[in-house]
């Protein structure tokens, strides 16, 4: 920390993003990575792609990435904002809609990158803790007159709203603004995307970093009102105008097209998913129920903090948050269905080790 | 915009990113690319990079990159900082730095995105005038007290200050940060980045885009502190974690081993530059002194609004600010020797229609 810094970032703890070690080879199920590669067809469009073209900035609209994606989601171009990863456009999203004497409500255990950017944009914020079980108080919500934010499914608990109880949210907030962040979407969750045709105060946001294998590219996206869209692009025009990567934009057009291999993909978690949750059932893990491309679990006699270290060890890497309420747990990233073997083979030994 | 929209934003003006038109196909020299493909080398690490790792998110250090660029600038890695285009890490820098009681000053012929920045953000800033002539009056800089941001050569007008009067700004005010926006570093101005290893207030943000032929790619750098490096990593961990792209990270590398052929097409670049200031003064413009990638000019009998549309209409794109003192300026990028021969072909067209 320089001796500039603001006053208000003095003490400031940013978000930390999971650990990218380098020192050896781990079972790599930490950051919620899809372990299928990205299609065929984008392997394509890369080898196709003119280099020549980087030289010039990207279309800073996407126009033709947002038609594409409109036919997809049935919305139009206008109801579709694209930028660098799914953060970028809540770090929007947090900038543009809550006033002074506004205030967001988000859930006590979910991503704690939200509690970040509210501090970090001087937003005032509340905190609505979850149930005991870990799953949403629905009613908490219900016409409360106060900007939200939550993921669906959550995360890191990965349990989910169904469609008809994010409408309600939504319905009975009509002059406030419900963002659902979807990063999750796909692994078994309903989409709260056809809600957007209806309602004007819903902002869904997915990102192509896990259902599309595409973490790397770095494209998030919203769907939302049109005159939603437009308030995050004046704010993306605002501080950073030509934000998503000209290769990104190609990619993901032929990404979009290539629906059917994500899906099946998606299926295969699913499955892994669920084989993977048995297994560690069977093992004595209380694992909460996941519609996301994680599972959420503990185990009585361990700290989730020894989970972590034990398997890491082993060369698993997994992810611990040391916070009240869930330090016990450790979220796993669902790999391939082998990988998912080979996890189960790993906590069978350090289960034997106690 | 939407009815939720905060009040400070009801009408703030967004930066407007040049056109990017796909109705016909234009002598581009609107928005400062190269004219100059990347590097062979550059090419060559795209065919070779794994597209299976895309399914990951980047390092969000960019450690390897930042080794190399260390070396290239000879200074540390911790002095280095990587983000998604030069804008960001403005976006960030003037995040960082400017508490409720400081302003950062501004000179009122510049780069547009920097006052945005300020409201965008509610920093306080100071419009400071530059001379009847568009140079900076650099006395008014010297031990003010406040933070500073200036580009260097300064946008649009391409005038450059010494390194050793940027010196004298970053001296004379120890207690606060003095930005120096490199953006068209390379172009023959002298870079302040040796200074930052004598300073603790000097942040030096270049970029990708313009001199290694890269815009697409979205990749800008920042050289300073370490203590600095740090409070900006704050800002983009708190905004945007995962700020790079994977794949520009590992074509940055090779950008940087290809110093060389970038170095040759900065002086093919300069020598175009000189040659159509020569022509454009023989045709009577008043051509300001350009140490960058564009000249910036104006024609007695001309306003800017209409050299441009004039220009526009015969296939060649400048760009215009409608603003006060450069109404009457257009500014065009510097392409090849060739394209610069054919603009000042329909400059004479357009000259003599009139």
């Amino acid at each position: 920390m320089s001796r500039f810094i603001r006053e208000l970032y003095k003490d400031f703890k940013s978000y930390t993003p999971g650990e990218q070690p380098k020192d050896r080879k781990y079972l790599k199920l930490n950051t919620n990575e899809s372990p299928f590669p990205p299609a065929p067809a984008v392997y394509q469009a890369m080898r196709d792609a003119d280099m020549e073209q980087m030289r010039l900035y990207p279309d800073p609209t996407g126009r033709k990435l947002k038609v594409k994606m409109a036919e997809l989601y049935e919305v139009q171009p206008e109801n579709v904002f694209l930028s660098n990863g799914s953060d970028d456009i809540l770090n929007f999203a947090f900038m543009a809609w809550n006033d002074t004497n506004d205030s967001i409500v988000i859930p006590d255990v979910t991503y704690s990158f939200y509690e970040v950017v509210a501090r970090l944009h001087e937003i005032n914020y509340e905190i609505k803790p979850l149930r005991d079980d870990l799953t949403l108080d629905l009613e908490g919500y219900i016409g409360i007159d106060k900007n939200i934010v939550l993921p669906n499914p959550n995360a890191p608990t990965g349990i989910a709203l169904t469609r008809t109880q994010i409408e309600e949210l939504v319905r009975s907030n009509p002059d406030n603004v419900v963002i659902i962040d979807e990063a999750y979407a796909g692994f078994g969750a309903e989409s709260a995307i056809p809600l957007t045709r209806k309602y004007d105060n819903l902002l869904v946001v997915q990102t192509f970093s896990k259902s599309r294998s595409f973490a790397g590219g770095r494209l998030g996206f919203a769907i939302g009102d049109a005159a939603l869209i437009e308030d995050l692009t004046k704010m993306q025009y605002s501080t950073n105008p030509y934000a998503v990567n000209a290769m990104s934009l190609i990619l993901a057009e032929a990404a979009v097209d290539a629906e059917d291999y994500y899906q099946e993909n998606l299926q295969r978690i699913i499955e892994a998913r669920d084989y993977a949750a048995d297994k560690l059932n069977a093992l004595g893990f209380e694992v909460l129920p996941s519609q996301a491309n994680f599972l959420y679990m503990k185990l009585d006699g361990f700290g989730g903090r020894e989970l972590y270290e034990k398997l890491k060890e082993r060369g698993v890497l997994v992810r611990h948050f040391a916070k009240p309420r869930i330090d016990d747990y450790i979220r796993v990233t669902i790999g391939t269905k082998e990988q998912m073997d080979e996890l189960v083979e790993v906590i069978k030994a350090v289960l034997g080790d106690k």
